[in-house]
């Protein structure tokens, strides 16, 4: 019987790099913020603080930095899969490795109706995202999205649930719908066009949200896994983190005005939180892709 | 002599409005934070705590919410206008009233190549903002723009500084320059189409830093309120607060690489900031109008 | 073959509770964050919108402000507690909870010398943390603390590891050791007088840090995991989330001076990030107990 | 006529700076954040690029540091009078500069019941800000802190204001009274103990705070304000920024529970802001102290 170490990774978070692509005028860029873990035996690291097989973090930031310049950095998944085979072995006891990577956008700015060549503003606060896990020779690649905001002015309902003594909601046929979305969503292999599949599941969730005559946000949710799912069958599951922004309905009953569901208060705190998973039924589960994840 | 009450203010701060127009199944929606201050006689508030003169924040609150049911909001500026002039009077006391909005934006959701009637997703995180003092029966409209994230990845230089014993930086004739634009513009009247003045100002100013070549972020700041001033008559000034978002070349000499200005890491802190004030030299001065405004 | 629901959980996140006991008047207040989650027989709510089994996340939050009164919060594992078991059962299908506190502390304001009976002043940013999850008639209690800051100035160490072609990091044997400890627990049963446990375990692990001469945050990790379960025989494991707080020192060569570990540049990002687990080998797992849990 | 240039500054914001003094055992540390920013004859930058007259902004960083090498730091005030004092001239053009600096409070960690030598845990949010101005030959020095939050659970009260057909606020006679104090305060002259006058300013506004039975924030602003300058004639004036954060009682009607001013809900927004001056009748103003100084 005894004190020992459990499971355990370490790493360098939040390396911000902005990569210029100027092989002509008509620059592009791409603006990540890429996290990496690596894992493995690394008891010795915390038992006796021998660092033999620990690959110092200040490297992991410069390995991020060389391949961004040694290749052009392409799509975030292939980024990430490159890095993370990358770190398995770069010391003795490195057997696996989990890359995160958070993807920026920017437009180019109008100048004379035409975009410029070499100057950009940051065109929304969405994230595009990849958390890539290799283990050995095998490598899993869960990607989503954060920060999409949405609302839908009508379509939603709530009704129909238990009330014991602490209910004091009413019932609505009618109210706000807002969230903010945090999807992730677990292909089953690497053979993807990820950019493509990114925009067709973002596009398709986007649209499930916004048709959806909504009972409850978790039946949007589920109709936003299983739209994307339907289309893409790449991908095994699909997580949705959607806290429930709510928008009261104001009372202007104080001075005399009806307010037929125009005026709200968006509120703070608290907030709804709904999360779940929406999967095939046929798939194998693959906890070592998730495993330390942020978020459901 | 003694110890007594100097300039003061009070009032609600960030009242989050969602405002839905339903007249047809084509809804629109302005989402506003809201803050209002009332100023005037309010010594004996603070003397001895005699509320006589203060209306509450609470029912400044209410007010916000009522006024937006009582007529469309409109305009950020007119919706503010007429909140300030309201509170001017409400107690015996009060003389001035200083308004405060930022503006969240929204588009539809394309749906099958169409914007959907009632679902929105968050287009950007920049705002608009406004910032209306009324004293007596004076007016002034400040108006602005804030979290307007811009980079251009060449076209900017900076040499020519002078050096001393505490001097590192290497004179560069390029750099990627980022800023996050906060800009506000002060109206010399109120008879301005206020949406139509916006949208040309901020793209004028877009433009100007996109085509200035850079030796200076200060002469970025320069021509961007220059720019917007000759095509704004109605503007009698504009002050810019621009951080500086250095992004510093990675030097890959580490692995033999060569670093062509296409890696950099994106750093936070500490930025430079560079704000000024680009003014007509023909107009008063109006101290008033800033009075208290966050930034420069 | 199909799309289904896999695991989720619905609730209320972030009900901010301020409780006063006026027994006396010497007050005491108990300032919590209090997120409730729900987990169950919840497919139908999910794929037709039928809320029969959603007990409303606004009764959630109505039943934690009652709960507040009807007795006394106590130890926030034992409100979490009670909070939790009230819910299961509350709706046919509800077979399951998750509650999160993070309590935040608060000391009495001086006042010629002494505590003022009701006036307080906000002690620290660090939060108490809990979080309980039941399922069925089973009970698990993982408590922690967030948002400790704690550095060293000297005794720590980096050296002894890999190199490889994108090492540029020298070795040191001196340097300072700054992080923001988060930090769980896990309870092998919830006989346990909870606030001593607490300031045990925390004031161990803060020694532990303190005392422990590191050659990798790691090590300091592990002797702090270490440390408070040998004191605790009733903790089955402690995670641990360590960011590598860097304060890199200053090169002052550029004007003639030397820095023997005086002034440090403190970084944002990136940073270093170290998670374990310590944990006792005889002890079953209790993944149910992690399951969701934001960090490692 | 024409468009011209009107006040501007530039220079570093948020200089992280750790600085260790080891010359015994017992280490002690400073943890500043230190912004400069340079004034003077920039017009040329500005208008045409010409940085002659620009110090760079790395070189304040740079400055920042090796000045904390060269002398101990000591009080922020003075460190801020140094450096000041040393920006102006290092250019032709640059007449005058700000200096902002924001303290973070360290204790040592207790180790057997004694404070560790060179171990310590961050003690509170809470931060002493020092707002120095140099114009010339002339030094303002504006001292203060920030996130200071308070609460009293009683001995504030609210009734006697004006009713409009927008107010639904009910009088109260007990109700929490919470803020977050950000003060600041004009010295009259540089010859003071920093140290000793920062403690006594803050510990005379707690005790104001805990000690006056408030029937308005407005009456606690002013006595916080006056009783500091009472004790202090070295004090101009004091301004103070306090958000109302409103605790609201809950009503446990909907469970038949009688609510004694026991069960608040915390909320976030809107928030109550009063802010004012205290200032002596017999003291000239310094609008040049204050300018372009963040909050009122």
């Amino acid at each position: 019987m005894g004190i020992v170490m459990g499971p355990n990774q370490y790493g360098k978070a939040e390396v911000r790099i902005v990569s210029v692509n100027r092989d002509n005028a008509r620059h592009t860029i791409k603006d990540l913020n890429v996290s990496s873990s690596l894992r493995g035996d690394l008891d010795s690291a915390h038992l006796t603080g021998d660092n033999g097989n620990v690959l110092p973090t200040d490297t992991q930031k410069n390995t991020v930095y060389a391949f961004a310049k040694e290749a052009p950095i392409g799509e975030i998944e292939d980024f990430a899969l490159r890095l993370g085979r990358h770190f398995v072995g770069t010391a003795d006891g490195i057997t696996g490795a989990r890359i995160l990577i958070d993807e920026y956008s920017w437009e180019r700015i109008p100048v004379g109706g035409a975009g410029h060549d070499h100057s950009f503003n940051r065109s929304t606060d969405e994230k595009r995202t990849t958390a890539v896990t290799i283990d050995g020779d095998q490598a899993h690649v869960v990607s989503g999205l954060k920060d999409l905001i949405v609302l839908k002015s009508t379509g939603s309902e709530f009704w129909g649930y238990p009330k014991d003594k602490y209910t004091t909601l009413a019932e609505t046929n009618d109210r706000i719908l807002a969230t903010a979305v945090t999807a992730r969503w677990r292909y089953l292999h690497t053979d993807v066009d990820w950019g493509k599949s990114f925009e067709s599941i973002r596009a398709t969730m986007l649209e499930a949200f916004a048709t959806t005559h909504s009972l409850a946000l978790q039946q949007s949710l589920y109709e936003m896994g299983k739209a994307a799912m339907e289309k893409h069958p790449e991908v095994a599951e699909v997580r949705l983190s959607l806290p429930n922004k709510h928008h009261f309905l104001v009372d202007l009953d104080y001075c005399g005005l009806e307010n037929n569901n125009e005026v709200f208060f968006a509120a703070d705190r608290p907030y709804g939180l709904i999360e779940g998973v929406v999967t095939r039924d046929d798939v194998e589960e693959a906890p070592q892709a998730w495993f330390s994840l942020p978020q459901f």
